[in-house]
């Protein structure tokens, strides 16, 4: 089963892949979809949807994981954020790739053990336990593989 | 020169098209895109983007003109209105459409004379300067013929 881990934004739009065999979970590849700010809005959210399509025919994955944020400095960002969130369900949606979504507890939990640690020990429990080099880049991507991780755990679970 | 003018929502999404030649200005229709909350959010999505493609198709308006809104009660709505948002713009984004943005002052400014007006004010005001034998109906969609008149407004002055 091949999991595609997505953290939404406009500017940049982390994701990453898993596969997952029996209780094995191999990494695949991470990166981000980045859109300039000087960019038109509709523009930038074509570019995020053909990209995204491109990754989901390269990979094609069963499922798509995401982390459910309910907390934004403001409504704008919000509303920003929504707009991305939108063009990637949509990309899902037309290829009937179901959404599973997680909250960031849920997601720091399952992979450091502790629903509230941090941001850098997330980055580094995930480099761990894919048994990558080095501390997947930039934080976008690693937080996509951190949520495609808590996708495959759960269900080991 | 048609405008489509857009109410955007999850639940439901209002549209109005209007036609201007000249300093004319012509109600061509409006309507509304509806949702079910049972629905998973990608499917939703999956669904008013087709069905707003087809208003584009039918249409081939030269315009979108659509509301900017940053307040929202929360931003749990503000993020799912925002998702509503993203396929409107990847719609018009794939077709060329130009995205005009306008504030809720704007709006109710060139339709009433008073930026500040009420909500069943900027009703009656389409129904009147549209020559329409009702008010506009529902809600949502009397809002996108108020924004896509604003546009059209806009360009006259």
């Amino acid at each position: 089963m091949t999991i595609v881990g997505v953290d939404p934004g406009y500017g940049i739009l982390g994701y990453g892949v898993l596969e997952k065999e029996g209780n094995k979970i191999k990494y695949v590849t991470h990166g981000v979809i980045t859109t300039k700010k000087e960019i038109e809005m509709p523009e930038r959210l074509g570019y995020i949807y053909s990209e995204f399509v491109k990754i989901l025919d390269e990979f094609s994955p069963d499922v798509c994981a995401m982390e459910r944020l309910f907390f934004y400095k403001n409504a704008k960002t919000a509303i920003h954020v929504g707009e991305a969130r939108g063009v990637i369900l949509l990309a899902i949606s037309q290829k009937n790739i179901p959404l599973k979504e997680f909250t960031p507890y849920q997601v720091k939990n399952n992979v450091t053990g502790y629903g509230k640690a941090n941001k850098m020990q997330v980055q580094k429990m995930m480099k761990i336990l894919l048994n990558l080099n080095e501390i997947p880049k930039p934080d976008d991507a690693a937080d996509a593989l951190a949520v495609a991780w808590c996708y495959a755990v759960e269900k080991v679970i």
